[in-house]
Formats: C-alpha cells, sequence, structure tokens
C-alpha cells in the first residue's frame, strides 16, 4: 500500500478499494504514518472527484472502525437517533429525545460541540444548571434502558479518524465537500450504534447547505450511505431560511424547548418536531400520534428525568443575560424578511456560539425573535431582543443585522416547513 | 490575508491576486506559517483548476523572489540558456552549451540533480574526473566572461519556494500539473539571469509528457509564462520514442558528446543540438551557423577550457564499467521498436539515475545501443549492450527490458525528431 498511489487514484477519478480506504484511515488515523499534506491532497481530490456508494460505505465503515462503537443490544428497547445539519434556533433535540423516548424507544444522542453561529445542543443543555454532558458507556445504557433518553457527549474514543480529518478540512477548505460531510455525520451515528436515523437536512440562508439542491444531495447521500450500512435512515429537508421557534441562545431555546413540551411553544417548531417524530416512530413501527404524545405532558416529565439523571436541575431557574436591547421596526406593515443567518451572526457575536473549538461559549447570550415573518409590525415596535453579558458585544450584533429585516406593504409568501422527504 | 480563503478561491475556480500569491509563497518558502497541509490543498486544486496566464506570472515570479537571483549583466556578453524536460540519452548540453558559447554567448546553465530513469547533467559531468558542480558567483561570472558557458548545480539560496514545493508535490501526487511544473522550470531559469531561454519538450515514451497534447499545453504555458516575464522564450517539441544517441548512462554520454564535438557522432543527437542552437542564436539575432561552428572544433576546445575551469581532467580519461552483457537479436528483419521508456528503466536499474535525491549515480553504468530503430539486424547479432558494476544488477535491467526490442520484415516508419514549434 502507498499513499500516493491511492491519492492517484482518486486524483484521476477512480474508485478507491475497500483495502486502500482501510489502510488510508488507520494510518491516518493513528497519526504519524500518512502525514497532514498526504490527506489534505487527498481531501481536495474527493471534492472535486466524490465518491462512488460503496466506496463511500467503505470509507465511512473505516471511520467507525477507527474508534471503538457503543452496544446497545442490550438496551431491550428499539434505537432510533435524529441528526440536524443545524440551524439557527435550531433545538428541536430537546423536544424531540424526550418524546421518542416517551413511545417506548431509546434514543441514544450523541453530539460534538457545535462550531458557528449556535451553540450546539450539548451547549444548550450546559445553560441547565447542573446539567454534564459527560456519561460513562454503563451510564449511558442505565438511562437509556430506564428513561429511554440521552443527550451527551461522544467520549473521545469514538471515531478519532473523524475528529482527526475535520480538523485538516476545516484549514484545508475541504469541509464543504458532499462525501466527507455525509461520512463524517453518519461514521458518528453508526458508531453511537442506533438502528435506525432520522436526518434533518436544513436549507436555506440559515442552513449549512444554503441551496435546495445540495441540501437533497447531501441528503440522498446519506440515506444511501445509511440504508448501506445496516442502519434504517430517512432524510426529511426543513426550511432554515428564518429563525426556527422564536430565540436562538443556548437558555433562550431551553426555556422555549421546555415551553414547547408544556404545551405551548412557536407552532414551526412545534411541526418540525412532530415530523421528525412521526418519521423516528415510522422506522420503528410504532404506531403512535406524536402531538397526543406531546399533549399528555409525559414528555416534559421525560425530559425532568434525563436532566436530572445527568446532575441538572431545572427548579434553579436558567440564567439570564445581564443586558438586554431592542432591535426595533423601522417601518410599518409586514414584516417581510428576518434573514436567518444574518440573526445567527447576531447572536453569535452576543457570545451564543463559538470560533474556535475550544472557546467558551455564554449561556444567556441569544437573540429573541419578537416577530417573525408575516407578522403586521408597528414602526418603533420591537422586532427583535438583544441578550448578552456583554456591553461592547452589542454594536457589532447590531452591524450583523445590517439588511436582515425588510418590512413591506403585503405579506410574504408563505413558506413550507417540511420541503422534502428522502427515503430509499 | 488567509490562507483558508486562498484555497477556497482556487478550489472554486478563482483568479489568485498578486497579492495573494506573494503573501502564501513567501509564507510557505520560508516555513513554518503556512503548513504542509495547507499548501498540499493548494496544489490539488491549482491541478484541477489551473492558473491564468497573469496569475501563474506572478505565481512564477513570487518563487523567484523567494530566494537570491544571479545578475549577469556584467558579463558582457548576451545571454541565453537551454532547459529539456529531459528524456533517455538526452546529452545535448554537453554540446550544445560550448558550441554557443563559441558564438560569442554567454550560457549560464544551473542544473538541479536529475531524478528518475538517467542521471540529470550534472551527474554526466560528474562522471569525468575531478569535475565539480559547486561553483561561488564570482567564478561564475568569471567563467562565463571568459570561457562563455557553465554547466553547475543551483545554489541552495535560488528559489527556496520551489524546492520545498517540488517535495511537496512529490509526496502529494501533484507533480504534473502543467502550471506547476512550467513554474517550477521556469522560474529556476527567470533566477538564474537568463536574458533568453530555449525549451526542448521532449514527448514520446521515454518522456515526462508522453503525449504530444500534454507537450504542446506545457509549451505553450512556458514560452507565454517566459515572455510575459520579461525573458525571450520558444519551445521546440522534440521526440523521446527511443534513445537519443547511441547511449544512455553518465560516462557513456560524456564520450559520445565528445565523440559529436569532434566531429563524428550519432545523426540523431547532431540534428537536434544544431537545431536549438540555432534557436538560441536567433533569440540573440546572431547571424551564424551552428553547423559550420560544430565543424570548426572550437566548440571542443571550449569544452575541455569549462571542464578545467570546473577542476576536470579530461586526460585522465573515463571511468568504464566492470561488467558488460548484451542483448541479441531474437530475430532478423528491420529493428522497428527500441522502446525509450524500457531502455532507460534498464539504464536505472544498471544503476545510472538515483530514486532518492540523496541516492549516488554510478558513473560507468548504462545501456549502449549498438542499433537504432531502422537498422537491418541478423537474429543473435547484439542490439543493446549493458554496463555496470554490479552484477547483481544485470538480471532485472534485462527484465525491463522485456517487449521493448521489436524486429519486423519491414522497416519502420521515419520518425521526425523536431515535431513542432512554439513561439509567441
Amino acid at each position: 500500500m502507498d499513499a500516493i498511489e491511492i491519492i492517484q487514484t482518486k486524483r484521476d477519478g477512480g474508485v478507491l478499494t475497500g483495502e486502500q480506504i482501510n489502510w488510508f484511515i488507520k494510518n491516518f488515523s493513528e497519526g504519524g504514518y500518512i502525514p497532514d499534506e498526504q490527506a489534505a491532497a487527498l481531501a481536495m481530490a474527493i471534492f472535486f472527484n466524490g465518491m462512488e456508494p460503496e466506496e463511500l460505505t467503505n470509507w465511512t465503515r473505516a471511520m467507525v472502525d477507527s474508534g471503538t462503537t457503543l452496544d446497545l443490544s442490550n438496551v431491550g428497547k428499539k434505537t432510533v437517533d435524529k441528526h440536524s445539519t443545524g440551524g439557527v434556533g435550531d433545538k428541536v433535540s430537546l423536544i424531540l429525545v424526550p418524546l421518542i423516548a416517551s413511545c417506548g424507544l431509546a434514543v441514544p444522542q450523541l453530539s460534538g460541540r457545535g462550531l458557528g453561529h449556535g451553540g450546539g445542543t450539548l451547549d444548550k443543555m450546559e445553560a441547565i444548571p447542573g446539567w454534564t454532558a459527560s456519561l460513562g458507556e454503563e451510564e449511558m445504557l442505565t438511562q437509556l434502558r430506564e428513561i429511554g433518553g440521552i443527550i451527551a457527549a461522544a467520549n473521545e474514543n469514538i471515531n478519532p479518524a473523524d475528529r482527526r480529518l475535520y480538523a485538516l478540512r476545516d484549514v484545508t477548505h475541504t469541509v464543504d465537500s458532499i462525501p466527507l460531510i455525509a461520512s463524517s455525520i453518519m461514521s458518528k451515528k453508526i458508531a453511537e450504534g442506533t438502528e435506525a436515523l432520522v436526518l434533518d437536512v436544513k436549507t436555506g440562508s440559515g442552513a449549512f447547505m444554503v441551496s435546495f439542491e445540495q441540501a437533497r444531495l447531501l441528503a440522498e447521500t446519506m440515506v444511501e450511505l445509511g440504508e448501506n450500512s445496516g442502519m434504517r435512515t430517512v432524510a426529511l429537508i426543513t426550511s432554515m431560511e428564518t429563525v426556527l421557534g422564536n430565540s436562538a441562545g443556548n437558555a433562550l431555546e431551553v426555556s422555549e424547548s421546555i415551553e414547547v413540551l408544556e404545551g405551548g411553544g412557536p407552532e414551526d417548531i412545534i411541526e418540525v418536531t412532530l415530523a421528525l417524530a412521526q418519521e423516528m416512530l415510522e422506522l420503528c413501527q410504532v404506531d403512535l400520534d406524536p402531538r397526543e404524545i406531546l399533549a399528555s405532558g409525559k414528555p416534559r416529565e421525560v425530559f425532568e428525568k434525563m436532566v436530572s439523571a445527568q446532575g441538572g436541575d431545572l427548579s434553579k431557574g436558567l440564567p439570564v443575560a445581564k443586558y438586554k436591547k431592542t432591535v426595533d421596526a423601522l417601518d410599518t406593515g409586514y414584516l417581510s424578511k428576518l434573514d436567518c443567518r444574518s440573526v445567527g451572526f447576531a447572536a453569535w457575536r452576543l457570545g451564543a456560539g463559538r470560533a474556535k473549538k475550544e472557546d467558551p461559549v455564554s449561556p444567556t447570550a441569544g437573540v429573541v425573535c419578537m416577530h417573525k415573518p408575516g407578522d403586521y409590525v408597528t414602526k418603533g415596535e420591537p422586532i427583535l431582543e438583544l441578550h448578552g453579558d456583554k456591553e461592547d458585544c452589542f454594536d457589532s450584533a447590531i452591524d450583523a443585522l445590517e439588511g436582515a429585516i425588510e418590512i413591506s406593504d403585503s405579506p410574504p409568501d408563505e413558506l413550507s416547513l417540511i420541503i422534502d422527504k428522502i427515503s430509499i
């Protein structure tokens, strides 16, 4: 085996064999033998020439095999998970995991740390006083058996190849390659041991995949890859043209999630959550109506148990930002645009997200949408409420909102939230 | 400036600015600031997306500026050089440099060490007892002024960016990118300070660019790049379907070159040498007939002076291999094929070339062609004579010749040696 020959094969449009892939990933992830410059050249060649389905399945399997995997066979329940490609205000997991657990299934949601405008699911949960993302393997299995849901950090022994490759892709501008994204996401979910997976692939201004075509291609690639890897997989393509729900920010989103679990909350977040829940239940052949389950209040209890089991105490209340500032309507009329990416950037500049893996995030910072597109607003009325602990962040957050808000004489077209479903 | 943004621009088909290029090459060649993985990703993106003429000129200039350059303005003669992309038996420089020096011009031929099947020009000259490739800058200028020609090693301060980038391209399979080849070659020639340059771009089985189309594209790219960089440049595309001249090997080629300088030698090597000489003289507007100059015997004297000035002593004779073995005709008829690449590999396996930069080469090893394509040969008659100092190399050299020799009832078509000329 020879790294140069492997790079050559891919660069010249060929298909890598399973043996070549295993050798490359093994020697790259263990460090030292295959240097970063060779992996960077291969990643760039993959960006240009892609991977065939079988090749991608082998690549993904090799990533899984670079580390340990979770064995969920003794949990005594069917297992199913959800993965979202991420969006502004996407707090779906906080509602969905206890909802699905309430249906008798087990949801082993392991996450990494979010990069970019919003915090990840772990950052949101960490806004809850005392809550810890770290669970040992035995604790995870017990919690899945007894409560049915975990939201926890993937441990360092899972998929080291992905961690090393992701860091490299980040500095070599090879992040946005469909096969590399798909294998990164799916290898983590396969290693987690779930039998079935529902993907929420976001499209629109606030999504990683802005264009619908790219989102669909990613969804199709991941669904095929999941099925080829023996994990039942479907994907929904959902809209990320504006903030999901009314808030973007860690504690703010926990609070909104609890509202939904208690029967309230914004309609859009409920719609997306129920659509994903429906797919998860169908994949596991469970004939329950997720709307009824949500209304029963049981998911709220399960959420409480999940939080307590990981040391969290909701009775202590959630942290609140020191400073608030509103962004007001400059006109009277219909709110026709509230740009998702800009609101995400504003939240990020207020401290809700991180730029580097090591950065801390603020639990309190974020943006609350007082209005959503379609609302009739009056000049001077607050549209957004910015939250932050550092007074000097507000100016740059407001700069990020330049051009993000538009008010028109007629209401905007209503956009579908659930755009497409991809399954095999 | 940001390396990731530069990679992104090139990856997505954009054109790098002069400022971006200067920053990248400077920070890469000085080491440390831009790591190899980022340069590897950029090289692969350049492989796929190429470079625009102005971009390539800037890239090449930045490589030149990474090191020192030779100032030939005080040599008192017009300066002109020749560069060949390399082929089996290509000893043209040994004849051409003294020939052009005999015409009153100065030829500052600086070279690196050859990789691959044959030794480079320096390796050939080093077969001469006592000859050294290392010359200080002052010695170079004096020799150009007084004798008119140097063949010497480029010093370490010239073009460090190219050295570092070449090593990286070698391990990331990005060597065969036309703009990267062109800038590597041309930046070294520009740094050498020559006013004019004739390129000998080889095509055929024994050439780096096997296909004519690729050779022409490389030639066009280099001619345009040279002219854009203020160095008058023309290229000849010449055939490398069979060995040039009758020998491939270091001392063997010195000996053949001296034969030519003394009025003998094979017709093909004379034809290519005179064609290149003609172009060099035209670029410098010197109205002399190179064939007459060669016949005058003056180039032989200049060669003697060049050798002596660098410590060489031809009166001591050239080293001779310990072992010889012939490869004989298996049939009677016309020699219709004597494959260039295979003969090159055989010479390499006998010790004439190196696999790694640090490897020594054998001065004596090589292959002598007793016949060339078109000759009528009799079964059992020697076609090739293999020379080597290690008896155990012969078997693998003979293996390399499997299928390389064909004998037919009719003579092969005569091929043109000079296939095309590229100039602006």
